[in-house]
């Protein structure tokens, strides 16, 4: 370490009168409009971190407006940057905001798994909550169970008579099997037999993804009688499909969405959706922060907050006869 | 302007030795990992700060992301801010992006005409660009022409048999009265008279305040033919109170939308929008910031490029008898 951050830390090591001639550099600098240069003394910045894999989508969007919103309310600014889903990027989001000296960072991993990366930095006493993530990251996360989401939404077209059901999901490809596992959960328990014929990657999540997605699954030789899409835009992607092919919604297919975004409550036909629970997601995942934050360089052990999702059911996957 | 300024800038007005000292400090404090310590220095962070007004708006972000993805191919990081469309969080933002030191701005402002505290900074040479704006601010801007936008897509109206044209517009009250203009314009052109009745406030841009807001026009005694929505949630919303109260669109009721989103695209009615040219902002937004940056201290005179946007008709203008 060398001499001036030694000096600035108060160290004994070096000689009191270098100390005050930093320290009246460093407070000097202070008089420059710069945050970071009293940072380098305070250690704080009142100023909070957020990576988001995807910056287009709606639910995320919802998420990180409410968390600002609430760190507002506590004093604090929020700085966003995005991964894009791209592990390099993600590492550069991290780098920029460490050596910006943000207080303490809201992560939404672009893998589930791999974490070694925000782990280390974790484990360095540095304040992070992850949005998403597994019970045995080593990390705090307060997050939505997706896989429960997905068995609740598969187990609901199982209750209402389907036997076919296909799945639409594209993060499956990424490594991030948890709503793959619990459609899959959903369907062994029902003791229907998996069919890969009956999944579909759409290779992004946007409506046209799910278009074509749905085009796939239903030119299989025996069609689904019911769909789960793993966002909602795939839903109304998928919806749309099913308009412009005179499909009957739900009367020939059921489509359940994921998210519950507006979009998905006003389509032509409601679509029946997963809740995402914005408010209980931010409320919990910025307490956790602030708590993290206060304890400076003693962190508590991790603890990971695993959000049960409810159904909100629509026109989409009722009524049928 | 402080001592340690000054030699840091390299005056002859401090001592050299004094001056060699303040410097070996400062480039100690570059030991620390920070970037800042650095830029204290070299005043370069390969950053550059992007302020929104509402990161829920589809097209908003759909352009951030466009944005951040041209910036890293030129080596630089995002950060980016939201002021909630609130003027303080406005000034707020700036100043966490200016102690950060960020190269550069892209801003989004909340009010297109109050601008003095924007061009303050521009004026003391730091590169800034507006992402909307009128051509009188002083500041450089790439923007889309929402003025001719709006123009247009009611003149489609009008040519399309309309005389009765309603307007959706929740950006009025902000004071950004571009979009209104644009709609005052082409039905005065056409010597239609204006009727207040013909106009709602919809208070926000989600789709449920679109539906409120067709509401409001369609419980006028003598109702519009037309409607033109100052965005395409707002649209989807007209078009769902339509599909609820058995009104035909666009039979009854034509619709058009603004920004072109794949939702308006998609919806039940698919939707005709003035399309929000994401791509040739991005890139002539970003070629311009470049520019400023590269000049340092002494920027050129400020440029305002207003692009003039297309209309993309669909269904719901389209078949009127």
């Amino acid at each position: 370490m060398n001499t001036v951050s030694l000096a600035l830390r108060g160290s004994p090591r070096i000689p009191e009168e270098t100390r005050q001639l930093i320290r009246n550099i460093a407070e000097a600098l202070n008089y420059l409009p710069n945050h970071i240069a009293q940072s380098l003394v305070s250690r704080e910045t009142k100023t909070i971190g957020l990576i988001l894999t995807d910056i287009t989508n709606p639910t995320l969007m919802r998420t990180a407006q409410a968390i600002e919103l609430e760190l507002a309310d506590r004093g604090y600014g929020t700085l966003f940057a995005t991964s894009n889903n791209d592990p390099e990027e993600e590492i550069r989001a991290l780098e920029m905001f460490r050596s910006r000296q943000v207080d303490g960072m809201l992560i939404y991993p672009r893998s589930h798994r791999k974490l070694d990366h925000i782990r280390k930095i974790r484990q360095s006493n540095y304040p992070i909550v992850l949005l998403v993530g597994d019970p045995d990251s080593g990390i705090d996360a307060v997050c939505v169970d997706e896989r429960r989401g997905a068995y609740k939404a598969t187990r609901h077209l199982i209750d209402t008579g389907h036997r076919r059901i296909g799945i639409i999901d594209s993060a499956n490809p990424l490594g991030n099997l948890e709503k793959s596992e619990g459609y899959l959960q959903a369907l062994s328990e029902a003791g229907i037999a998996f069919e890969p014929v009956l999944t579909a990657d759409p290779q992004g999540h946007s409506v046209m993804k799910g278009y074509w997605a749905m085009d796939q699954l239903m030119s299989a030789a025996n069609r689904p009688t019911g769909v789960f899409a793993a966002n909602d835009s795939l839903a109304i992607g998928a919806l749309r499909w099913c308009q412009k092919n005179g499909v009957n919604v739900p009367k020939d297919v059921a489509i359940i969405g994921f998210d519950n975004i507006e979009f998905a409550e006003h389509a032509a036909t409601p679509i029946s959706s997963v809740n995402y629970a914005v408010d209980i997601v931010t409320e919990l995942a910025v307490e956790r922060l602030m708590r993290l934050v206060a304890a400076k360089d003693g962190l508590p052990d991790p603890r990971v907050t695993m959000i049960e999702p409810d159904l909100v059911i629509r026109e989409s996957t009722t009524g049928r006869s």
